[in-house]
């Protein structure tokens, strides 16, 4: 066993010693955090603009590497100067949230 | 009748009189051009990988407008590298085609 192993058998048990610290991504908590979004991205995930991208079904992942890449100013062109502002505020935990909330809506709508 | 409106009366015109000239995008043309996407983003448009995006549904303008900051180095962050260089020499007519073309397919799959 080495460190990598240490550290991952760590992790498992602060895990399960700290059952209130939830590191799986709340659903209900991004689609409370998602009602700010749904001006642009419709309240079904589907856009009401067509620059924009329908989110409904998206993968989970790919949201979260979208939203990192606005809030850090990494991803320009088309209409990114929006979301840069949208998730210029938004934390790591609402991130996963946002992913998790339109990641379950049914793709399509 | 200004300026702007001069012009595109002259673009009415134009197309009108030169109608081999198509400035619909063609979703056999994007189909044919797409094979290449499909070992990430799927023979339908839905992602093989977590962290790469369905394109089966989305809308088109966006499509067209991430596919321009790809090749232009706009978008960072992620794997945006990978698509760097898939976007690297596609014309405006290839990413008008491809765009049609995943646009034009079911959202889901």
């Amino acid at each position: 066993m080495n460190l990598k192993h240490y550290t991952i058998a760590g992790l498992f048990l602060l895990g399960s010693s700290v059952p209130a610290m939830s590191v799986a991504a709340d659903v209900e908590a991004g689609k409370a955090k998602a009602q700010v979004c749904a001006a642009c991205h419709g309240t079904n995930g589907i856009a009401q603009i067509p620059g924009y991208p329908n989110l409904a079904g998206q993968n989970e992942q790919y949201l979260v590497s979208s939203l990192k890449a606005y809030k850090n100013k990494q991803r320009n062109g088309g209409q990114s100067a929006v979301m840069q502002g949208q998730a210029a505020n938004l934390s790591d935990e609402d991130i996963a949230n946002l992913a998790a909330y339109y990641a379950s809506l049914p793709a399509g709508g």
